[in-house]
């Protein structure tokens, strides 16, 4: 944990009042009823996947981690609690000594989920479980959100059967929703799978490879757009990318860029790239390839940028655009289409005389009822394919040398039975008992972890308008017991939750 | 600018290299042909509004300041630009030493701005003035955004006849695109008049009113949910607000909220209110209405909350939904309808030889050429009514007691002369030469001036849906400067922008 709490994104701050007041009100009316040790389960999950997408990209995990490390109450914040006018003496001493004592279970960063699975689960004493829901959630719904988008964006870039595995980098960094957005969103998207940031801060945080050129204001500053490409290649000969569309891609632009690739490798140098940045892509990129051709610079890549998203960018691939390499800005760093993902944190089951009893949340919405109980999610995976994600309670225990029947929750006569499978358990011991016990991966290395989970699934659910649905089926006794709950629950008498 | 610096949200942030790595590339571009201490313009400007408004509502600027006034290199951030490789160590010699040393000129938070007018004005030696781009417009574009869809949220719920002036509170958090859009976010939504936020970390920073009673998880938590509402009250007794809809609104939280009403009412004491959080909201809240009213409880107010937006509100108002205060989140905080506002950073002027030369930036796109100059922004006033803003040239002179004869700048042949005028210059100083001179105002006060700003346009440019297109027009000086560079631009010879 040392390293991480070096990292500049992280450097010197305190997170303790990010936080709603609400949980802090919750947390003085439980110690007010002498009731805060109570110990409680709450899952983080989401309902339905963002942008139509068949899954969501986990991420957020190691800010959680950093966070409830680091978890304390200063004096500053103890001061501006006792300004609110709301608190005793005895609730802001207890804060003073505050500090995480709680487990926590995650799905690892970078592994595909689906809706309703617990991608957290966090147990302890309900006044240590409740602060900590607020900034939990905002950390996993926004990283997850944009690794998510990014990696729609980069599947769609991938594709490109001119330019297979056409890379894409973030540059987003002056729409993002402010500094977090654009650090932990690099982060996220790069987790996604693009190939590197404009952004510096990020590069930094997460040695993730950065890269950038020049803007319009650079050839502007010159007496000629020759002079400014010149100056360029000057400064970096060895990364030379030319922006061509400050006064007109075709007529400027590209000419003088072939001027100072012409010169360049008369000089034993090349121009590695063009940059067009506004105009129709796949009608400039054309008519560029050709006249770099024609010029004998076959090797000069086209990147191009300007309001891209992955529709775009199928548009483009689908048109023969001639492009090598994607800046993608404003729809990935806010995913602009979907921009939260709704994971909530639920509280699913409650300590009473030292004996763990499920809680389950009704709703008028039968999507919004919740799962009871210690939950584990298990990945049942057949001939290395993943089949389906198995909801189950936390002691059950299932043999893989015995079939197994599948049901739908909802549509209960929709069965399946496996064989032969193999089981991955998705949740992972993250804090024992306030300690972190897990080893927090580098970005690259989660980077790598999506890759891989994505050739798990069928291309069927990878499909990014309406892919088919991925099952995530509750084992018989889970079923039974919401069931149960929820027939007790419409019993008159039964009004308990 | 000491206070500031001591908020909670800014207190030991370190952000130099938030910024792309372009900006530092054309720095040492700059540096490198020894043009780095060129003195050029750059204006900060959108091009139109977000989410279909009228109009937005400057806020970031506090940022900026603080953001400029902090701004140096630290030897991590010298030793991470020399891992790139890029860079040569004069240069990183160079930004040891940096500091920002320009002149910025903005239009204060809370002020109402229009498409093209440029919100801020920063003048410096190129080198400092391009590493600032990125942040800024982030800064900027973020605040802006969200004071914009805050005001238009507040407009739908104070406009609500029966109860008019209904407050909006700001509690997003959860779904905010991290730590800072959380934070930042919430005061752009106060500054666009919402009375409050739940976020305590925004309450603390920025002196917030901050609110919040429980959520479903405290009523789960308790044996019944007449326990856990008395428990409630026990702990917040002048402060009792119950949520109802854990269970079911209408046959056990409203029933059980009466009872506690009226324990309270024996006791002397009074409910404050009930809150709504999932359901039809027109329904509920108005048979709620009907409940409490016959037991008497005609005070306790009734607040809903889930999934609203403007468009959401103005629909509950209109089927005569009983509400008396609003809880907004995801659309608020992210502002999901439009979750980016394009502000960009353009050259516009530059010294040569110690004069000072017009830049235009053209494009394909004639909505994306630049207004060339040095340029200020006047706001003019017929009968207190702001009837147009007139963006002019720095040194053009206006005698608000000679008629005056605007023009649109695209279909020139709409004229209109106004007489009797009052002129108000937007932009003010800032920055001189580095130093900070402008006295930052607090969150409230920038709040109370939207209040004032709102009142000086006409209700037509207010509307939220298709409002009527407030003018902004060039002086004829400016337009003739514009229209002179885009014919020079034209003719082969004269490609120089």
């Amino acid at each position: 944990m040392m390293e991480i709490a070096q990292l500049p994104v992280y450097r010197d701050r305190h997170l303790t009042l990010l936080t709603d007041l609400y949980q802090l009100t919750m947390m003085y009316g439980q110690f007010n009823a002498g009731r805060h040790e109570i110990r409680v389960v709450f899952d983080v999950f989401y309902r339905s996947n963002p942008c139509g997408n068949g899954y969501v990209v986990a991420a957020g995990l190691e800010q959680v981690a950093w966070y409830l490390y680091h978890l304390k109450f200063t004096e500053g914040d103890i001061a501006y609690l006792r300004s609110l006018n709301m608190f005793s003496e005895a609730f802001l001493e207890y804060l003073r000594n505050f500090s995480f004592h709680g487990d926590v279970y995650a799905i690892p960063e970078g592994t595909l989920v689906f809706p309703n699975e617990p991608l957290l689960r966090v147990e302890g004493p309900i006044v240590e479980v409740q602060l900590i829901e607020s900034a939990i959630l905002s950390f996993i719904n926004h990283q997850s959100l944009i690794a998510t988008k990014a990696r729609r964006i980069v599947e769609a870039a991938r594709t490109n059967p001119l330019h297979p595995g056409s890379p894409v980098i973030e540059m987003g960094l002056r729409r993002a929703q402010n500094v977090d957005a654009s650090v932990f969103g690099a982060r996220a998207a790069y987790i996604g799978g693009c190939v590197g940031t404009s952004n510096l801060m990020a590069g930094e945080s997460y040695n993730i490879p950065v890269s950038g050129t020049q803007g319009h204001s650079w050839i502007q500053s010159f007496p000629s757009e020759l002079d400014a490409f010149l100056a360029y290649a000057e400064a970096f000969p060895e990364e030379t990318v030319l922006l061509v569309d400050t006064y007109d891609v075709l007529r400027s632009g590209v000419p003088n860029a072939i001027e100072v690739g012409r010169r360049m490798r008369d000089a034993g140098r090349s121009l590695k790239a063009i940059r067009i940045d506004s105009g129709d892509l796949a009608y400039l990129s054309k008519r560029a390839r050709r006249m770099l051709d024609a010029a004998g610079l076959t090797d000069v890549k086209i990147i191009a940028s300007s309001d891209l998203d992955e529709y775009t960018i199928r548009d483009l691939v689908t048109q023969g655009a001639e492009i090598d390499a994607w800046g993608v800005g404003t729809h990935l760093i806010t995913s602009s289409e979907c921009p939260a993902l709704g994971c909530v944190y639920k509280l699913v089951a409650q300590q009473v005389d030292g004996v763990w009893e499920p809680r389950i949340k009704v709703s008028e919405n039968p999507n919004k009822v919740t799962n009871p109980g210690r939950k584990k999610v298990l990945r049942l995976f057949v001939d290395n394919q993943a089949v389906a994600d198995l909801i189950a309670l936390d002691y059950e225990h299932f043999d893989p040398s015995e079939p197994l029947e599948l049901f739908d929750p909802i549509h209960t006569y929709k069965r399946k039975v496996i064989e032969n499978y193999r089981i991955e358990e998705l949740l992972v011991p993250i804090f024992e008992r306030g300690q972190l016990v897990y080893e927090l991966p580098q970005a690259h290395d989660i980077r790598e972890r999506v890759d891989l989970q994505v050739e798990q699934f069928a291309a069927e659910i990878r499909r990014p308008l309406k892919p088919h649905e991925y099952h995530v089926d509750l084992s018989q006794e889970l079923w039974d017991l919401k069931q149960s709950l929820l027939h007790q629950w419409r019993k008159p008498e039964g009004k308990k939750g």
